[in-house]
C-alpha cells in the first residue's frame, strides 16, 4: 500500500476547507470573520508520553486532547489541525483504520478537521505531532497577567492522571474496580477544558493548561506573571478515586501536586470574578476550585490549613 | 540544564510577533492585511532524510528549506514558523548554539520568525519537525490545473542533489573536487524558488515542488490534474558537474529523473505565457527550461530527441 492510497483511504475523508483534498504540499487557511488564531504543536512519543500499548484510537484521542488543552488554555476555539505522523515501517492497516477512527471520533467531538500534514517512515519509533489552529475572538489568555491580591483557581480534579498511570505500571492499587477505570482513563482521555477557556476571557487574568504537574506548572505561571502562588493543599480538589488512595499510598500527595497529564486549567482571577465562576462551573458541568492566590514576590509554595509549608520534592514529571 | 533555560536562551532570540516570547502554550497569529495563509509541515528525522553527521547548522537550514520549497511551490512568501524538537537525551549544547545559528541565518535570508513549538527528549532518534506559514495574496497555486496543450516546465536543474548524496555515500565519484562540492552543496542546502513561486500566480496552470524524483513527482501532479505528461529526457536542465558525470556513471539518467531532493518547481503552463516566463526568469536569475508538455490521458512518459519512449526502472525515492 502506497503512501499515497493511505491518505487517500484514511486521511482524506477527514479533511475540510483549506485542504485542498490532501493533494498538495500545503493547505490554505483564513480565519473566519472576526477572529484571529492561536496555534500550538505537540507530540506524542511511543515510551515517553505514552506506553506504546495503547489502542491506536486513545493514541489519536490523546494527541488531539493534549494539543486542545493548549488551545482551551488561550480561550480559543478548536478549529483546524495539521498531522506529522513518523510511523515504523511495520504500521498495519489495521493500526491506520483504528487511528482514524480516533481522530474521526475527535473530530465529531470538537468540531475540527484535518487541513494537511506530513508522513514519513521510521526505523522504531512512533512519533506523531499535531499542530492544532484555534479562532480567538477578542484577547488570548496568557501566562503574564497575574497579579498580587488575585485568586488562584483550578478546573476539575488533580492527581487523577498521575494514579492512571501508576495503576497501569502496577505502582499503585486502586480501591475498586471502577475507581482504576476511571483514573486510567483520566490518563488515557485528557478532557480539555474548551467551554471554561472560552468563558474566562474577560474574566481570568492569567491562565495555563496543567500537564506536568501543579507546582512544576505553576511556577511557570509564577515566572511568567512576576507574582508569587501559595497553594493551600487542603483545598486541592480531589476526585473520589483519588481520594480513596490516600492512606494506601506513599506519596499520594505527590501524585497530586507533581503528577502530569492533568491537562486542566490552572488560573487566576480577582475576587471580583467569584460569581461569574460560579456561573461557568454550572453552566459547563465542571468544577472550579479555588486553591490559593497570588502575592507579590516569586516562587510557589504549599501549604497546610495552619498556614505551615508543605515541603515538597520537586520532580520533573514523565509523562511515561 | 533546563528545558526553560534552553528556550530563553537559544530559541527566544528568535521569536517573533505573536510568540508571546515563547512563554505560553502557543501563540497567536493573524494574517498581515490583504492576505492569507499557506501552511505546510515536513520533518527532517536523522537516518531517513539525513545522514545524522551533517553539522546542527546544516540540519536547520534543510529543516527549513524543505518547509520552504513548499510555500513556494504554492505561491505564498515565508511568513513564521513552529517548531516541534524531538532530541535525544545526550543532545549537547553544542549542538543547540550551532542548530539555532542555522535557523537564524535562515531567518535573516527569507525574513521569517519562529512562533512557537515545543520540545521533548526521545531515546536516540532526533526528529525535527516544522511547521512553515506563507502569506497569499490571490490563490494558491495547486498541483490541479493543468490542460492538454500546455507546456512543462521546471527550474534550476535536475539530479545534483541525489548525485551529491551519492557523492557523501561513495557511491559515485565526482569529475573534480570543485564538483563534488557543488552537488554535495545542493543535497544538503535546497534552494526555494521563492521568488519564482511568487511570480508564478495568473501564470501557471499547475505547480508542485519535486523533492521525491521528477518521474515519481510528475505522476501526482498528472494525477491531480487529470493529465497526461510527456517529458523529453534531451531538455532536461543540467549542471555542469551533473553532466561531466554522464560517462563516469551507470545509472546517471536515474539519478537525473528519478532522484529526490531536487527542491525545484514543476509547473505547467499555456504557451502564451511564454515571454512571462522568460521575464521571471531573467529577474530571479534561475533557469526556467521547458521540457516537455501536457496531454489528454494519465501517466507520464520519458521520451529521446527522436520521440522514442525511455523505460525507466520506477523507484521511491530515499532521501538518505
Amino acid at each position: 500500500v502506497s503512501e499515497f492510497d493511505r491518505i487517500r483511504t484514511y486521511l482524506s475523508p477527514l479533511a475540510g476547507e483549506g485542504s485542498l483534498q490532501l493533494r498538495d504540499d500545503g493547505a490554505t487557511l483564513s480565519s473566519p470573520a472576526g477572529t484571529t488564531f492561536v496555534v500550538t504543536t505537540d507530540s506524542v512519543i511511543t515510551g515517553v508520553h505514552c506506553i506504546g500499548d495503547e489502542s491506536p484510537a486513545l493514541m489519536a484521542h490523546k494527541l488531539v486532547r493534549r494539543n486542545l488543552s493548549d488551545i482551551a488554555a488561550m480561550g480559543a476555539r478548536p478549529y483546524a489541525y495539521l498531522l506529522s505522523l513518523m510511523l515504523p515501517k511495520e504500521t498495519t492497516e489495521n493500526w491506520w483504520r483504528k487511528f482514524t477512527r480516533g481522530l474521526s471520533e475527535c473530530q465529531d467531538e470538537f468540531g475540527i478537521f484535518l487541513l494537511g500534514g506530513d508522513t514519513a517512515c521510521t526505523l522504531g519509533v512512533m512519533t506523531l505531532s499535531l499542530t492544532a489552529f484555534g479562532t480567538l475572538t477578542g484577547t488570548a489568555l496568557t501566562r503574564s497577567g497575574a497579579v498580587a491580591g488575585d485568586n488562584l483557581y483550578i478546573t476539575g480534579t488533580l492527581g487523577d492522571a498521575a494514579l492512571g498511570l501508576a495503576i497501569l505500571l502496577n505502582k499503585v492499587s486502586a480501591t475498586t474496580p471502577a475507581d482504576a477505570t476511571a483514573l486510567i482513563q483520566r490518563y488515557r482521555v485528557p478532557q480539555p477544558r474548551i467551554a471554561i477557556g472560552l468563558s474566562l476571557q474577560g474574566c481570568a487574568s492569567a491562565c495555563m493548561d496543567i500537564s506536568d504537574g501543579l507546582m512544576q506548572d505553576a511556577a511557570h505561571l509564577a515566572r511568567c506573571s512576576d507574582v508569587a502562588l501559595r497553594i493551600d493543599a487542603h483545598r486541592l480538589p480531589l476526585s473520589s478515586a483519588t481520594f480513596a488512595l490516600r492512606d494506601k499510598t506513599a506519596t499520594w500527595l505527590e501524585y497530586i501536586v507533581n503528577g502530569g497529564d492533568d491537562y486542566e486549567l490552572l488560573f487566576t482571577a480577582p475576587s471580583s470574578q467569584a460569581d461569574s465562576l460560579a456561573q461557568i462551573a454550572r453552566s459547563s458541568g465542571v468544577a472550579i476550585t479555588k486553591i490559593g492566590h497570588v502575592t507579590s514576590g516569586n516562587g510557589v509554595t504549599l501549604h497546610n490549613e495552619d498556614g505551615t509549608e508543605i515541603k515538597i520534592a520537586k520532580q520533573g514529571w514523565q509523562h511515561f
